[in-house]
């Protein structure tokens, strides 16, 4: 990895890294006997999306209009719409599904008669549930609301119910494996009582379920029918405290500048802030908030530094401030370069909008999620 | 204002409001007898830097080269960097010291000496210094420091020494006006008692300083001859808190599609995450997290809703939440569109890259601050 040639802050992508989460997941998967179908809204970037179909991969989740629109554009021809129907975007969604097969998700009856009486191509419907992280999507114990949005798209040729579908977000405010291990078993319970109730209605309802931390550490997926995690494919030191991964296995990390160290303080001031890394925290053993950990780059890898974790203690929009626990390394000067693994993967990707990989390479993403040209 | 066109999250600025905290902030720096060097990393719009003009501004601000070489292509001749000096930039800084009047800021005699190497063009030094917020900056109580760093780059023809810049950051964590006040004095002290020591060296030091905070309140400025505040173009719930601002002096909205409607717990999920607004938040009087604060969007203009304030209470990468004090209006339905004044005007900048007036025009902004081509 030539690192001269990075004069601002780049967010370089371990590929090997990367690939092994992939192929790990999709192996957890084959042997689980469960579809396969990740969240590509970590990566937002066709290049790493072509690393899944070395893995099998064939269909995908996103969380927009936008991004369906840029992975069908790049081949990918089974894609679901992870968020809400958004009523605004109908011209957008009538258009892609005339393109690909395309799944919506609607989670109130009042949108089911919207795509009753707007969708002009065929497409699959998933309701979202939830069982009890209060975002979108219907209690899962709420059958008369089950109820009234099943009959909302009922007798529309051009909707396939397709089954049931969860983000246990919950997962992602958990203690440990433990708390993990018990919101998906509390989730897989009224998610399999869905598909027992609306099983005599219906034939193959899938339950898709998503998240990350419950992916990662559970084997066993009970009546679950296709898991749809995402962040997986780089994880991050959010998901390194859940325990769904090692601080090995993450995948990128900012380069960042160095342009100030104070040895009285411990400190070093980087060219990296908030409009790199996102302003996600975690707390860490000591209560202390945490925006990243800091690596030393080396040749072909990177790895932490001896003598215990150096955090980010600090972020401003452009300016992050590190922690040493002890002397600085005297090889960190202004102008040296350091790695920061991210609490959050994919609000970093987002920002930094492409990547260098350590064998030199530019992978780019995509890039239009903000104010559309109007 | 036609809001129909408008299908996906969209930030929303209001041109008048925007143009008027210029004025005031001009008239302001104007009557203090001070320079006014407005930083331009809230906004990154060459179409908005337009408006400073209109109000006599010619000098700026920005808080990296990239940004520094979008506004010199767009015409500013006179552009201070705050940020401390990057040592792998140093090409992009002597091509834009050769286009442009520039000032660079170092802390360090490391940088002082690099700098003093490799700098092929004219250009200003500013120390940077602090009163107690430890970021970049040396301490402005540390004269042992300032005399390295001043004797750092003596004797080169290049480097014309400007004065001592600060960037008083801890107004932003103030409990009010009042402490607000105290620190700016405590800095402004510190300041000129620099200016004091080195004056018998240096002829016309020019003391910087910058949040907006203390601009917005504070109207004596003794013994600062320029100010760089940014974020008070637009302003934000942050500063509204710390009373820089009031709630309508606040000049940009996400508008955010709705979503889903729970009307038994009063929220309302809105297609506007963390990838539009930013994760930053501010803890409400009632030690509530707030996101962003919702207005209803009227013809020209936007407003809060009746009956007390609706806040977002949570936010992922794609969806919001909102919390209505009281019933949900009957007229939020999905597919609503709903104002979110944020809480960080420059992240959600920063993440939407573009503006729609409500006069319906778009306005452009700077876009290269992610991960550059290689």
């Amino acid at each position: 990895m030539d690192y001269s040639r990075i004069t601002s802050p780049a967010l370089l992508i371990d590929s090997r890294k990367a690939k092994r989460n992939i192929r790990n997941m999709a192996v957890k998967a084959e042997k689980a006997g469960v579809d396969f179908r990740p969240h590509f809204k970590t990566h937002q970037s066709a290049e790493i999306g072509n690393w899944f179909r070395e893995s099998g991969v064939n269909k995908i989740t996103v969380s927009s209009v936008m991004m369906a629109e840029y992975f069908q554009h790049h081949g990918w021809d089974n894609i679901t719409i992870a968020f809400p129907v958004n009523h605004r975007e109908i011209n957008r969604i009538n258009a892609l599904a005339e393109k690909c097969d395309l799944n919506l998700l609607i989670d109130s009856a009042d949108t089911g008669a919207f795509i009753s009486e707007n969708l002009k191509c065929r497409a699959g419907v998933f309701i979202e549930a939830h069982s009890g992280y209060f975002r979108s999507g219907v209690y899962a114990k709420d059958y008369d609301t089950v109820d009234e949005i099943i009959s909302s798209v009922e007798g529309n040729d051009n909707i396939r119910f397709m089954g049931f579908l969860t983000h246990n977000g919950q997962t992602y405010k958990a203690s440990g494996e433990k708390q993990i291990r018990d919101l998906h078993s509390h989730s897989l319970k009224l998610m399999n009582d869905l598909r027992e109730r609306y099983s005599r209605y219906f034939e193959n309802i899938i339950i898709s379920i998503g998240d990350t931390p419950s992916c990662s550490i559970n084997i066993k997926f009970e009546g679950v029918n296709e898991i749809r995690p995402g962040n997986f494919v780089f994880y991050d030191l959010m998901q390194e405290q859940l325990g769904s991964c090692q601080t090995d296995d993450i995948a990128i990390a900012l380069a960042a500048p160095v342009v100030t160290v104070n040895r009285k303080r411990n400190e070093v001031v980087i060219y990296g802030g908030a409009v790199h890394l996102s302003k996600e925290y975690i707390v860490n053993d000591k209560g202390e908030a945490t925006f990243g950990m800091a690596v030393q780059l080396l040749d072909n890898r990177w790895e932490p530094f001896p003598g215990g974790r150096v955090i980010l203690i600090s972020l401003s929009q452009a300016h992050g401030v590190l922690k040493f626990p002890d002397e600085i390394p005297d090889n960190i000067r202004p102008g040296s370069l350091i790695g920061i693994l991210p609490v959050h993967s994919c609000l970093t990707t987002h920002l930094m909008k492409s990547f260098i990989s350590l064998e030199n390479q530019n992978i780019s993403c995509f890039r239009g999620n903000y104010t559309a040209s109007y």
